[in-house]
């Protein structure tokens, strides 16, 4: 069981221009001026929670042992959807009812969900349109202060989680498709390290061909700094992760290519 | 009186882009290591007094007592606009003595100014362009560190304040106006609650008539998550202030809406 | 020698939309949950080493003594460049081998640098496209838990610099050039106060005649808020460099300049 550590972390789709994360801020440090918090991102697609449980997941888990994770891409809020605090074997979370949990589920396995009932942990506040200021925030905020995980509320098992697409053989070729386009364009797929070594094995080619967006692309590099200037490249990124570059310049823009492009690999 | 937390938040019209913040995040560390800094935004429109007064107002009350804000949106930085340094009941402030103040002072009430004279808490820095870094960011952290309030300087009854709209009964209706457009789109107006119940007792409507850049909307929702997607609707956001908002879109784009547009409510 | 503070700066190019950042964050809290971690900015343009190097100097001095500054803007990820550790009399730096450091070089004169050779601190992590998390980070937060410098790896002589453009004289005119474009759109120069005091050695004229992009300017003003909107005017900025400004509004725009434009003085 996860010890709550004093570091909490703010992903939302607040962006950075409004006040609307610095009130989170303010409720946490009230609640506890010790703690430390972390922005992981405010940049989430609007609404987008399908883009928000994916940058969760992909940071999430760099962080010490019993970090409570705040997530907030909320259209939902002030209807009857759910607050949800939920415990894994090294963290916290805490999120609406929505989906967001749920390439963490993947990740983490066995997670405890609770919803969050209790008013105690409660900012008392106007309005019903903004539940990261008056439940979320307070509700990490207190676990910093040793409040009991049980004490938040019943124990739910039917959270809410959205299909996550997976590569699938067709035909002789293992068609992924593009998750996430970086800040420098580079295209992030659902193709890993092991679906790699699985076309390799199949297909008896030590360099697998990838096709993408009309482009063909043969093998792997190691890093981004090899092969020249202009054709799409591809390597094995820092998540274990097929990922599609082109040598200092953005590859959704040469390419093209943006989210829920396909990638077939054979 | 507030006795100076050792935190200090910042709000400045400087972006993420320079190096400005981060600046006046160093000056702050050489005086006190153990400072925690909050930015509250740096995206205020360059120069633009009433905007950043408007997001101060917004998110300082979320903070604990003794919390001193910064804000920094200083055209006339290095002419002879005084630096400033307030004190209310709970927090503390230093900002230019151009307007910034306006709305803390509407909300605060009682505020003890003074100018920021002693030369003691400045930075001995080149130039005349960075009152944030060489005045506001020293005057802060002094403070953090238990120098007193008197001894920045002689008080001050004449700080600047700019007139804010109020909205005002026109024939049968209540005309107020858009004051902040958000992140999504949002359209945040100065017309509260309490004005909103006025006029239901007025018009003797419990659901008044809302017209807005030639649209009309029939009465209140309690969240954004009620109503289709398309037409604009209205409720009381989490400060208290009517918003029209259109689902998971932006009210502004869609209803080619921004700042200082009419609302009437009849 | 400086004594390694907690104190840990990030530079890098990674935007504030993705989760490198973060990652980084976790990383170093990881090892030490007591850090203390500041944005410098995370808006370099992608791959720009130059303008990475130009930001860094401008703000790393401003920080408490044993400061650790990391920058991150590394498009030779995974080849053989090299990740580098600096130490000056009162800071340590923390880089990849490719020019990022020349600026801090011009300033703090004599910097030890070693090689980042030592497994201990890095982290063991997939892909060769993450050294900011990978190596920076953890070498940066081991630093803060008070490993010593020489156990980093060896010392190096030859760490990668890149030609700085300086001021020259050309006939009657010194000439210089637009260095930095700021969120202001205000035009940082390389001139500094003491080449402007040569100019006017030289000249015997008080007010040097500025010239760039087809403008004249007639003397230095001391603050922005001077003269009449719209002319573009001349003054010493809070770093000591001649910046040519438009009374609140972006020179750069009315004036269509940007970074390397010349600017002659005489």
């Amino acid at each position: 069981m996860p010890h709550p550590a004093s570091i909490i972390t703010l992903l939302t789709d607040f962006g950075d221009r409004d006040w609307f994360v610095a009130s989170m801020k303010g409720v946490i440090l009230s609640i506890n001026p010790q703690a430390t918090i972390v922005d992981l991102t405010h940049h989430i697609g609007s609404h987008d929670v399908q883009d928000g449980a994916y940058v969760w997941k992909s940071c999430y888990k760099y962080f010490p042992d019993g970090t409570i994770h705040v997530a907030v891409v909320d259209p939902g809020v002030g209807s009857d959807r759910r607050p949800l605090i939920a415990k894994s074997s090294r963290y916290f979370f805490c999120a609406p009812d929505n989906g967001l949990l749920t390439q963490v589920f993947e990740q983490e396995g066995d997670l405890e969900v609770r919803e969050i009932e209790n008013k105690q942990y409660r900012l008392d506040a106007e309005g019903h349109t903004f539940d990261g200021r008056d439940v979320f925030a307070p509700a990490a905020a207190w676990l910093t202060k040793q409040q009991p995980f049980v004490s938040y509320g019943r124990v739910l098992s039917d959270a809410q989680r959205f299909p996550v697409a997976q590569p699938q053989w067709e035909q002789a070729a293992l068609v992924g498709e593009v998750v996430y386009v970086d800040v420098f364009g580079n295209l992030i797929t659902n193709v890993s390290l092991r679906h790699v070594k699985e076309v390799r094995e199949i297909t008896k080619r030590p360099n697998p061909l990838i096709r993408i967006g009309g482009h063909s692309i043969d093998g792997l590099v190691r890093c981004y700094a090899e092969g020249d200037h202009g054709p799409p490249r591809a390597l094995i990124n820092s998540d274990g992760q097929l990922e599609i570059f082109c040598k200092e310049s953005s590859a959704s823009a040469l390419l093209n290519v943006t989210r829920h492009e396909p990638v077939k690999l054979s």
